[in-house]
């Protein structure tokens, strides 16, 4: 590994570099696994000796890694104490058109910018089983390292695609569903899984004023009487909504 | 302030500074607010000239603070950039009793080690009514900044009380529930908001051995099927459950 392949590896720690490259890192067993299980283009795996002799089932199931120094590992790794293992992937362009949201629930985010919370509501989708989630221009990066850390592996599961989200509503014609203060009670909301489009703003400036009037159903997640808490945190709220709407259309009560 | 004092509020950092001292710290308006809107006891609150000089209305609110310089606060405090107001207050002593879990819904966390997760637990607690909140002695310290910060002030509005779950849970009369793989779908499971004990383990170990047989109706998020997901966010996880049982108490569907 010479010197420049340690700044090209740096460089994805950075959104530009990423974007530059089409390029981005994971790091750690159960994220390296999840990616080579995965169908997305890897590109490299380095490891160091101390890490395959520790995890010899998992070196030889991911076979194709190359052996670099510790010294190398800790330069490109994101840890303090690095892992031991490290890949390079392509960032995969899906593509999720408007009238697929008559076929199935679409979840748009509107700004999101805590990488946590973001990764934790990627995560919350997979296990409630929505795929396709649109995400607006300034929602944080989705394969900065702290987010793909947050899906635990949900990211290679879902397809994450950034748009303009004013111009992709323009072209919905489902219901779009939208996290309000004044919006109608969750529980008492008809929403299928089976279509429609589901946005969830940020904690801090909730649904932008552009993206508003598409809201054809605006939704709520009612306070307890008396409670003085101003909001939920975002991907508590996005949990809620979305167990809420896989609870309709999965009982019979 | 002397040398000593800023020592003394550096300790507030550790949980054995807290705890030796019985006092916490908080920083930042919003915190230092509800703190002073709060049944809490004060201990001191500090600020820099150009703090005040920024939040003329929040200053005369608080009133009883004392001028620090901007070195000083930056010694204090736990950010790079400090917000300039700092205060500290008594760590409150809560009393919870098992058989109060007959009159309300009693909330237990069992491990939780993430303090973003644990004060995002309890910011949702609050969102819903639930007050009482007891946690295991190795759940991450509750006083501490991360999890103060998390809760956006609902730490201030809940009971949180540290205890010997076994011994809780020995003498509780009522149902409690678990959130457990094999348990029963959270959706058709009957809980009441008016009483009982509701546990949440840790995203990696689940509900402990010990408290294990305590669990007289274990309970489940349902997964959607194929979904490879292994496990939700403690936090989310959470809010599901508390929502479910704020619906189940709160609607007629």
């Amino acid at each position: 590994m010479t010197k420049n392949d340690v700044k090209e590896l740096q460089a994805l720690r950075q959104a530009k570099g990423r974007k530059e490259r089409g390029i981005f890192a994971v790091e750690g067993n159960k994220l390296v696994e999840e990616l080579t299980n995965s169908r997305f283009r890897v590109n490299n795996i380095f490891a160091t000796e101390q890490w395959v002799e520790k995890n010899p089932v998992l070196a030889k199931k991911i076979a194709d890694y190359e052996i670099i120094a510790p010294k190398q590992m800790e330069q490109i790794s994101n840890f303090v104490t690095p892992p031991g293992i490290f890949a390079t992937a392509m960032i995969p362009s899906f593509k999720i058109k408007p009238e697929d949201s008559s076929r199935e629930l679409i979840l748009m985010l509107d700004g999101i910018n805590d990488p946590g919370n973001l990764g934790t509501i990627i995560r919350t989708a997979d296990w409630f089983g929505i795929k396709k989630i649109v995400i607006s221009e300034d929602t944080c990066d989705p394969w900065q390292p702290k987010a793909i850390q947050s899906t635990m592996g949900s990211v290679f599961r879902t397809q994450i695609v950034e748009t303009d989200l004013v111009k992709f509503l323009s072209e919905v014609k489902t219901p779009v569903f939208g996290a309000l203060m004044q919006g109608k009670n969750i529980y008492q909301t008809n929403i299928k899984s089976s279509s429609g489009v589901v946005i969830i703003g940020s904690e801090s400036h909730g649904i932008r004023e552009n993206v508003m009037p598409f809201v054809s159903c605006p939704i709520n997640i009612p306070r307890a009487e008396g409670s003085l808490t101003e909001s939920l945190n975002a991907s508590v709220a996005a949990g809620i909504i979305i167990s809420e709407v896989f609870r309709k259309n999965s009982t019979q009560r």
